[in-house]
């Protein structure tokens, strides 16, 4: 049987960008605890808790999202016993109008170890508002 | 030997604000793990990872401010094994002038289990732009 792993733990985030850059809920939600304790925090919105409200917003996301592509950067990734934490920067792409435009957000994603993997039971992502020249 | 309890994460989360507001860095640096994996993001800000350049980051904060108080509300804890975490609101009460004005911030702090308690390893910062009745 698997056991929890670093490469794991990046495997589970790169997957959990691959399903949400997709647009597929159903890929999305395999990467979920999909439970009560699930928190969500979208860039400036206030914190969603339980999967069913958590859900609920990934699919209007994803509804009016036509084009999205994501690649992480900057992953920092930990793990202490079933649990792992990743620290990266979402690289956002998209179209407005005919030109590809980049978004930035900063992500903390937590995982919970289960008998099917890593599952996300936490993800928070917020804006960058810090030009990347003035970083401390 | 005490044990990891989501009592004992909430008032280690209470503790972090404890510290934070009394602007006292020397409380501060005991809740923290302090170490080369921590990772901290203040509202706005690119990701600081090791405790030297968080510390160093929060010493500047301290400095530049007189007066704070911080009313953590919405806590949602969550505990796996020896690893905890916490989803909060952090009220922000400072003076500008004469009037109290309140600033809002949402948090996610993780906090390791050690021999000497819960420790803070990474405390992510985020603006809230979303009005309170626009909650979806």
């Amino acid at each position: 049987m698997a056991v929890p792993s670093l490469e794991g733990l990046i495997e589970a985030n790169a997957a959990f960008y691959k399903a949400f850059e997709g647009l597929d809920i159903h890929a999305f939600r395999q990467l979920n605890m999909a439970s009560k304790g699930d928190v969500c925090v979208h860039p400036g919105w206030r914190p969603l808790s339980g999967w069913a409200d958590i859900e609920h917003s990934w699919v209007g996301i994803f509804e009016h999202t036509t084009y999205m592509q994501i690649v992480p950067s900057e992953v920092n990734a930990q793990l202490h016993g079933e649990v792992g934490w990743i620290s990266c920067f979402e690289n956002i792409y998209s179209f407005v109008g005919v030109e590809r435009m980049l978004g930035q957000v900063v992500a903390t994603n937590i995982f919970k170890w289960t008998e099917d993997g890593w599952k996300l039971v936490l993800h928070h992502g917020s804006p960058v508002l810090q030009p990347e020249e003035d970083a401390p």
